[in-house]
Formats: C-alpha cells, sequence, structure tokens
C-alpha cells in the first residue's frame, strides 16, 4: 500500500482517488479550487493533502496549461517522490519536466484511455479504468523501480498498462484520435454553414461520422495545439490524399483505388479498444416498433439462444413509431440469430 | 392499380416489385440476367415481361452506366408509359433522357433513399422503403398526371415523398452523403498504410468516423465520378478548412473556433431521416457483462419504467467479458432512468 498525492481534483483525479481508495492505497487531494477538493473528499477519493503528508507517488491530473507550475511546485516539496501525469500528449509534459530542476529523473508520463465528455469531480467514477489501456513512457533515466510504481497503480485502478515512447505515443493517437477529431469537426463544421434543405437528406452515415464533433472544444483545442506537429504530419497525408481525389474527380477518373483502401483500413482497425484486429461480424438488419420493450424483446431472444451482442446501431424511421436495428454478431452465430428471429415474428431485413 | 414495368432485378428493383405487388400492382419484370430475373420471379416480386404487356409505368433500376442504353430501347418500345429511375444521382440520368427522342416530357427522376450494403435480387425486402424519404425531380415538361402517377407508386411502398430540383438533390446528397464517404474512406486509408501498433490504441471514435469506409468501392465509384461537379465543391469547401486548420496549428494558434463551429453542425444534423434538427439527447454509460442476457436485462429494465432508448453505443472492454453501453434517452427521462438502473443494481457510470 502507498501514500498517493493526486493533484487536480477533476473527473480524472478524483475518479482516480476513488479507484486507488478501492484498492486500499492512502490518498491525499489538492486542487486550487477548495471546493473541488471538498467534493472529492465527500466522494470519498481520499483527504485534503496534510502537512505530514509524505507521498510516495504524485499523480498530476491538471490541464496542459497549469502542468509546468504544478510539477516544479510539488517537485521542490517532495524531493523523493515519484511524480506521473494522465494527460493526452506526452511529449510535452517531458519537455516541461525536463525544464525543472531534479524531476526528470522522477518522472513516468501516463495516458489512461479513458476519457468522458463530462468534466469536474461530480462525473467521477472508480470503475472509469477498469479494462483500459493504460499508456506509460518512461525514459530512460527512471530508475525501474519507479515505474513499477506507477505501473502498480495503474492496475489496482484495474487498467492494462503498455509502454511507449512519449513520441511513439503522440504519434499513434495523432492518427488514431486526434486526426479523426480535426476530420469530424470540419465535415461537421460544413454541415453548420448549409441550407436546412440540404441538411434534412442526412442519413446514419453523416451521424456516425461526425458524432465525435460534439466533444468539447475547450478539451480539444488543448490536446490538438499540444500535439500539432503530429497532428500536421498525418492532417498533411489526409490532405495529400483527399487533393488526389479532387484531381481524380474533375478529370472524369475512377477513385475505385481509395475506395479499395479504404476497406482494407476499416478493416485494421481493432474492434475492442487495445485488442487484435477485427474480423467482420455479421449484421441483421430487424424492424422493430420504435416503442419502450420492443428493444428489449429483441435482445430478449438473442440472449434466449445464448448469442452475443457485438454491437448495436438504431436507425430511426420518419414519421412513424418504428426504427430499423442493425444487430452485428459473430459471423457464424449469424445465420442462427437470423432463422430463430424469424421463427420468433420478427421481420428480419438482412 | 397499374401495370409497372420494372427494369433491374437487382437488390432495389426485385424489392419494388414485391413492395408493389403486396399493394395490388401488376408488376412486369426485365433483366440481361435472365436468372435475376427468374430468382426475383420466385421471390414473388413480378413476371418476366410479356410481348402484351403495356405498361403504364416503367422503373428503371439499373447500374447508371447501363441507364442510357435501356432508356432508349424501353421509350422506344412503350411510347406512351411513364419513366422513372432509382439512382442516388440525378442530373445525369436527366442528361441521358435529354439525348434521347421522345422521352423527356414523361421521365420523372426518382431517389428512394433505401440503400442496402448488399446487393443482388436475394438481398430484397418489401418494406425496404418503408418510412423513406423518396425524392422525385421532375422538370417542368413532365405533366402533373405523370408526376403522380410515380408519387402514388412511391407512396404505395410506403416512402414519403419530397419534390426537388435535381440540381437541389446532388448538390444535397454531395454534403451529406458523398463528402462523408470520400472522408471516411481517405481516412481509413491512412489506417491501412499504419503501423499495427499504432492502430492498437484506437477507439469508438474512428470506428464510427469510418464505418462507412466499409461501403463497395464499385457503386461509390459510380455515385462519386456520375457527381464530380457537386462533391468537388464540398471537397474544396473541407480542403479549405482542413487548410486554415493546419495554417493554425502550425502557428501554435488556437483552432477552438473550428471545434466550436463542428459543435454547431453536430447539433443541425436531424436525429432521424429527413426529420427535425435533433434535439440533445442524454446519454447514460453503463457498465454490463458481455455476455448474452445482460443486454436483454438492461433493456427491459428501461422498458419497465416505460422509456424509449433513441440510440446505442457498445464499447467493448479489453480483455474482460464486460463492456460500457451508451444509452441516449430524451434528457427529460435521463435522471429517472438513472435512478431506476443504480435501484436495480446496474452500474451507471454517468
Amino acid at each position: 500500500m502507498m501514500q498517493v498525492l493526486i493533484v487536480g481534483s477533476g473527473l480524472l483525479g478524483t475518479s482516480l482517488g476513488l479507484a486507488l481508495r478501492q484498492a486500499g492505497h492512502e490518498v491525499w487531494l489538492a486542487d486550487r479550487l477548495s471546493e473541488h477538493v471538498e467534493l472529492a473528499r465527500k466522494l470519498g477519493a481520499g483527504q485534503p493533502v496534510a502537512a505530514s503528508a509524505e507521498p510516495q507517488v504524485v499523480i498530476v491530473a491538471v490541464p496542459p496549461s497549469q502542468f509546468r507550475k504544478v510539477v516544479d511546485e510539488y517537485g521542490r516539496r517532495y524531493v523523493n517522490a515519484t511524480f506521473t501525469d494522465v494527460s493526452s500528449i506526452k511529449t510535452q509534459p517531458l519537455a516541461d519536466v525536463e525544464s525543472i530542476q531534479g524531476v526528470h529523473g522522477r518522472f513516468v508520463g501516463g495516458h489512461p484511455m479513458a476519457g468522458r465528455e463530462t468534466s469536474g469531480p461530480a462525473g467521477a467514477r472508480a470503475d472509469l479504468f477498469v479494462d483500459r489501456l493504460w499508456i506509460l513512457t518512461p525514459t530512460e533515466e527512471v530508475p525501474e523501480a519507479r515505474l513499477e510504481e506507477v505501473r502498480g497503480l495503474a492496475e489496482d485502478c484495474g487498467s492494462v498498462v503498455r509502454i511507449m515512447t512519449p513520441e511513439a505515443h503522440d504519434r499513434a493517437v495523432a492518427l488514431t484520435s486526434h486526426t479523426p477529431q480535426v476530420v469530424a469537426s470540419v465535415m461537421a463544421g460544413l454541415i453548420a454553414r448549409a441550407p436546412v434543405d440540404d441538411i434534412q437528406l442526412s442519413g446514419q452515415g453523416l451521424r456516425d461520422l461526425t458524432r465525435i464533433a460534439g466533444s468539447s472544444p475547450e478539451l480539444w483545442d488543448d490536446i490538438l495545439t499540444a500535439n500539432a506537429d503530429e497532428v500536421d504530419v498525418v492532417l498533411a497525408a489526409f490532405e495529400a490524399q483527399l487533393s488526389a481525389v479532387r484531381s481524380a474527380l474533375r478529370a472524369g477518373a475512377s477513385v475505385r483505388e481509395m475506395l479499395h483502401v479504404g476497406n482494407a483500413g476499416r478493416a485494421r482497425i481493432p474492434a475492442k479498444h487495445g485488442g487484435p484486429a477485427r474480423t467482420e461480424d455479421a449484421v441483421l438488419s430487424v424492424s422493430v416498433d420504435d416503442r419502450p420493450g420492443a428493444l428489449a424483446r429483441l435482445f430478449a431472444a438473442a440472449a434466449d439462444a445464448n448469442i452475443s451482442i457485438e454491437d448495436v446501431r438504431i436507425d430511426h424511421m420518419l414519421g412513424r413509431e418504428n426504427a430499423v436495428v442493425d444487430l452485428s454478431v459473430r459471423a457464424e452465430v449469424a445465420p442462427v440469430l437470423r432463422e430463430l428471429l424469424i421463427a420468433g415474428g420478427w421481420k428480419v431485413r438482412s
């Protein structure tokens, strides 16, 4: 069991407090907003840091813009403690740490991949990190024992730890998370400026494509500007491909190859966070009444056959009270479920 | 009741046959592949066209590349019939018709917005068009009576008809459907070329963004090249915005405004096909065992409270047999459902 100080009682800091206390650690809390510390304490995330506290690990869970100041202050106060952070960028915090005397060899960068779209201590949950990837980006100067302390805390929160370099981390999330955010926001931005009559023809494809365009501008501005170099590399590649598509379209040429490569890329995306590449599920489309109960009965029918639903999509219909529900299941059980649903009176469309 | 000839016994043509026969019409079928006509006939979609047939309406349901030839041939054979089509582009078929003697004043372009990701007669369903938008694009030369014939057939299939000009249609779908396809495919194309270690950090955002990148390259090559001018206009606007983002990132400037405009655009997208702009639903995240039955019990709990689930997203967890299920419900009932689920022992995360 360790003494841990968490600086920053927002969503992540408070969730960490809850999870680490549940695992039996002694947790101290600090935040420049005393009401955040007080709420976090009431929720059971730990105690306001006492003068007598001697934390073994300090977890910095503040916005990127406050990171350097916090590490500087607490690094001088706790000269033997191991430091880690939880931000979704990893080279910039390391650069901050390297510019501060005496913390560099004690800092293990971290990124628990457990974002929420809420913020603040009120949304905190002890199970936020369960089964999530938690990337650690230690430098060579960090002793093995300090890495193991941070790894232990991450695993105590239920996460699966993966070690990467800060550069590899920032390059990977630029591709898989930061560029998709830009692409979704830019596409949604075109919708913001379009005539309302055009928007009425929107379908599920556009809705899925732009879902993350609803994310917090403040949070994402911090992330994108902090990882600007890596994001720009990916955006440059995106722009080059887009430009090639435009040239082909203007020349009356085929864009089939681009679409085939898109198929291939789609097939490589893991179905589960950090899991192996997805195997293609089969999709059954079922017409249901769009009323409470219809979905429950549909899922009960699948459960009766002991068939796991891998994914669900609900496509609401115009005007009437019904919907098409796309059920993704493992390809090998799809024919079984199809027969069973038809026998049960369900309207299966495919 | 009308005599209708459907040329093309693929997915759309065969589904139309099923729907129109269900509505009581007499349906004739033709296809250059006699085995397609035979399968469509067996499914109950109509009879192979007889020499004695005198169709009042001819529905052309062939790929864009065959459209002109088919209209030319059948336009001369049935000199009084009204002609319509079902393709997802509308100016090119009209130009084809205008280049043919004697069909122009009898042609009402149509686009039932009811795509599937399968093709061929075997996937046909009589209810494919129910509650879908069906766009009609008549020119001024078309007598009202012919428009009403086509409108009647669309409504008999269960669709909601909207009248637009061919140009307005092609401009709208370039924005809401064709450009999103290019954007998703280009993004997925970057994934196709990326190191596997980077892809492992993929999350739900990337999965949603690239879902339509799995669509048929052959079909989409036809659509994109046929609507190339309108698509290029939207892609140019996309590229200009993307370029502005890159300039800001390289200059170390904020991209917050772009993200805010994305928020606004996202909020304008209708929740239901052709419906009014969406009101923001509230999302409840619930931890469930990833086993058959858990989802059924969860939906049953919502149904017991008479609460309609507007949308579902399942986020599978790494390594363990559980998942986080995001339930979208109307904002006003979210607190009720939350209390009820917690009381029922569910782990509600937000």
